[in-house]
């Protein structure tokens, strides 16, 4: 909310009272709406989100996709068989932010999703279990723990799960943002994945993911999107140790003491993986505890091993493996654990960079 | 709305509609929105606006600005006389689409306006009237019929109508967007604008508004907006006399038969004048009618001088000098003139270019 | 030269001469040559450019080009009636520096330059005279004292002189990099220019020449080189003007105290004019004298008007209408007015700038 | 040599030949050349390099460096025993290409090469031998088999070798046009090395080496050259493997039937390594003919491993091992193997193509 302000504030003389009641009747009849008494709500004087920082907890979410795969069949129309996180502060609306989709998807065993594309960008994340490819413009991509595998828009894409158990992994996209600004298209695909083959690694990574290599039959090309179509687990893991192993010999990398970070980005133009989602990973050692960072956009976070202390705003939660938790834009949020963690993070911060809107506070001092 | 699939749609069995009643409280009570249910309305075919086509008319908001000029005063916390339009769609919020600000500011003889910096991009336009200068950081700029003037994010600025007579004009600015994605700051300037001295052109105007040309001294920045505070509509008038004049001789210029448009644009960077803020100038010659185009995106335009009937998805109005009206997203806009129209028109498609989710379709046929 | 190492120089055991010898005729035999014997010149501590400061008068090369005018034809073949500066440091090339080229071209009344393209980039600049237009794509260009002309790479044009009078104007263009680099095409078009019209001002000066403003039929289109084929003079003129006007009442826009200077720019990018070539104009208020400036990469400067002194490195020069002189690499530039002076500036800046090679220095403090 | 025009050449009239001749000798005293004598060299049709097609044979100058090992110590100075392949079109200056720089430099067991910095980029290249690092602004790096090492501009670095074999390797650099432009700065530093570890990777490695990872503490800088100092062969060879088996499933990733390649790329941008050099890895399926390319701008290519019969322009050379050869600019390239080859190239493509001055042809037909 805007501060009242030093000055005194606007008086109306008392007389006008019914004519200005009846210019705001005739205002409401003619589709207007004054500023002067809106400007506290539309313009604050830093961002004042409605979307409230909560956390849902794995033990609750996974048994409730359980129960929806013994109730809830996958099929066209329906599309998923995705659980939505509902930000409180949003009046019910699927939307775990403004901007952010994330959701829990859970496949039975032997069960597929059919093929569909739209103009929104999604990837999955895998916090446990394996047996899932999702088949992503013909190409198998192998889903398995710790896994960050990309979807980018108007690509066909399903999913096929070849194990005998079933699997449960989040999901996270732009749907919010699409919706809200009224961009999006969807199309329907067949109803079975064409390529049911199950290689360990996509043809899209045997292409592409080379350290600081790309082929020379796409070079040059700027894709919107990241080609690479799966970040595998150990080369995270190994990133984020290296990070610490550096800290640890007096050499930089860190983002802070304790506090290894790496973004997965996009090869062929060295910024995020996608146009509107910026993913990355964060460890922090034992005994780390990180400054307090606030920041214009909102982030999901999920716990992928360990234990952390969280604090939002004004929420603290500790949590746990598989756990999800929101950061509204501008919220200042700190973490700190005893024994370690390990955090996935998404957010929506390409929106604002890419229009020039992106701020970061750190400490109280601006970055 | 998505279409009904031609396959067949999915069933539940009936003895589990109670475990699934139950299971959709559960999904409540932990904060969860299945997508299943939500699809359709989460991810349509093609985007399917809340915001609707709307035309808002000159001779009715101008008295009702002007009936505001003897009710309200402007002052400190208010801040400015601005009546926003607001879409009949969009729930009473004061926006005009679900991005854009647009309303008629009204400036009584001699008044002032308080000093305030925002990070919201602004800009003004003038459809009759002079005597207002708006003195963006200290530069006072004169504001005259059929000029456009630009109020970059964080610029403090403040009016000031040293005539006579009181002055309307029509702001614009992306301040839904900023709210929406919580991503806006807003900040209290002096009460009194700094310099009241009433120069013809504006200095940065005196530095920038050459055609091809740049200062040595700033020249190799790129600004995310344009230097240039005032485009003078003796040169927009120019530029689109010229263009039509080219099409009789035969040569091209012209968006298509009969229609002239002009872009603002930022010369430090070719692109449009501010982030999220497109600004164009329309000429239709007499006798012409556009082809059908719809794009991903909203725009606002108001009716400079001439007539014209204008069709938006299944709604038609005839429009006349100040009239404004919306086309929502990927809604099919045609215009048919008779004896001539001049147009200003702003939108939000940067926003959806720098994202790289902006679709264009003529006639049917994309772009 | 690389400065004499503080520490002991290497020497040779005498007993290895011999062998030594033996060696470096072996290496020539190979096609090889030793680093160590020429590193002080492969690799000095700063720029050491073989070019050389110098200056060409007006009033003696103008004469010249007249004689020419009454001996050599001009026409296919030959091409242009054009007379280069050859820089007295390249060995009798005619190159003003290393990449640019400058040449005086002169076209008797009623005579046709026939048409060619070529990828080399090409402008002229007008210092007096007028009579002739460049047909640049069709497109009949004007050419008038004070202007600044484009003929940007891989665009057919020719010259007709439509006067009763001679005309002589500066030609420069990138032949000596693009012939160092071997990257250039050259193509003939036909004997006579297309279009024998005479129109004030080019068609493409009519879409483009507009401050701000762009054809939408054109739009988010970036073109390698500026649209705009002809930059007037009275622009020019009155951007300088204002300049000067603004520094007397308090305000900035000048380069440094007295000295006004533009830079042509591409509307599409706010760029350079062309990749290879920095076109500027530059001003002296009477009484002036720059700040010591040295950059990398080579100008040259053509008086316009006034009279200047220049110093370049250890040169120093009174300079008056017409004069050309060049700027090396590295070599420092100031310049003294007592009168005023205006000057024409181009450079391959953008050559360096692209590249990351750019370094600027003023009165010894890096910028 | 621009092409015989088909219109009748110039004459000159002969009585005039004397008065010509007279010009000419004036032109000469005035420092300046016509046009029309030069036109053909000046603006050839299309390139005609001064540089030749050549190749150096290993089994040559390897020997040659070893001679230089016993006679001639490394020292500041002197600086490195490094010794370029001079281009017999170059006339005699130590250019592969009129760009680039290629030497074979050679350190005896325990020895080292002191540090310094240039703004000239710079790579090594090992076809053989391991033992040396080279520390690059204070981080060791080792050099293997297959490396591609960097030391982009304006970076301290010296070598030691800390094995008691002797090390040669390949040294690329853009010398040629730093010099060429005047554009280049040096720097003598310690004389040795600050850093005598010998880790196996590098710390820029442990940071950056990583597929599609990019640390956060970094991220969104985009830095003119590569963070990676070495692109490890391992990375190298498994990605051209990968290339060869997915073609043999069917799938798309070479260049052309039976030839893989991967450029070297920053990851900050996905541009090449550094703004001035391309580099690049190929390998030849056995039996492979590659197409007939040709393209502005100069390469040098090393053998790694296999045998091929090279054809540029009208040479023709069958190479080996460690063999070097140079393409200069627009000569048609084809590349023949019976056995299979591997082959390092580098090249000065970024100049053209931040220039626009790239054009490549295949086959005869442009791309």
């Amino acid at each position: 909310m805007i501060r009242a302000p030093a000055v005194p504030s606007i008086t109306y003389p008392s007389q006008d009272e019914a004519a200005l009641q009846a210019l705001y009747r005739d205002f409401d009849a003619d589709g207007l709406v004054p500023l002067w008494t809106e400007i506290g709500d539309l313009m604050p004087e830093q961002p004042n989100p409605s979307a409230l920082p909560h956390v849902w907890r794995w033990r609750s979410i996974l048994p409730l996709a359980e129960r929806a795969g013994g109730l809830v069949p996958v099929g066209r129309g329906g599309e998923r068989r995705a659980i939505a996180l509902a930000n409180p502060g949003l009046g019910g609306a699927p939307h775990a932010t403004p901007t952010l989709w994330a959701a829990i998807q859970y496949l039975c065993p032997r069960e597929d999703a059919p093929v569909h594309r739209h103009t929104q960008h999604a990837f999955r994340f895998v916090v446990e279990g394996e047996g899932v490819w999702t088949v992503v413009d013909g190409d198998p991509v192998a889903m398995r723990r710790g896994d960050f595998l990309l979807t980018p828009g108007w690509r066909f894409h399903g999913h096929h799960n070849v194990s005998d158990a079933p699997m449960a992994w989040i999901d996270g996209l732009d749907i919010p943002f699409a919706r809200y600004t009224d961009s999006a298209f969807f199309e329907f695909g067949p109803d079975e994945v064409s390529d049911r083959s199950t290689p360990a690694r996509s043809r899209a990574e045997r292409l592409w993911a080379h350290p600081g290599l790309c082929p020379v039959s796409s070079a040059g090309e700027r894709t919107d999107s990241s080609p690479i179509t799966a970040y595998r687990w150990e080369h995270t893991d190994r990133a984020l140790g290296e990070q610490l192993a550096l800290e640890q010999d007096g050499y930089p990398g860190v983002v802070e003491p304790g506090h290894a970070a790496v973004r997965f980005i996009n090869p062929t133009t060295g910024r995020d993986v996608m146009p509107t989602v910026r993913a990355e990973f964060h460890r922090l050692r034992a005994g780390t505890r990180t400054a307090v960072r606030r920041e214009v956009g909102s982030s999901v976070f999920q716990v992928f091993s360990g234990t952390a202390t969280v604090g939002v705003g004004e929420h603290e939660w500790t949590v746990d493996r598989g756990d999800l938790f929101v950061v509204p834009s501008w919220q200042p949020l700190t973490m700190t654990t005893g024994h370690g963690v390990d955090l996935f993070r998404f957010a929506d911060s390409p929106i604002f960079e890419r229009l020039r809107l992106d701020r970061v506070q750190v400490d109280g001092g601006a970055q």
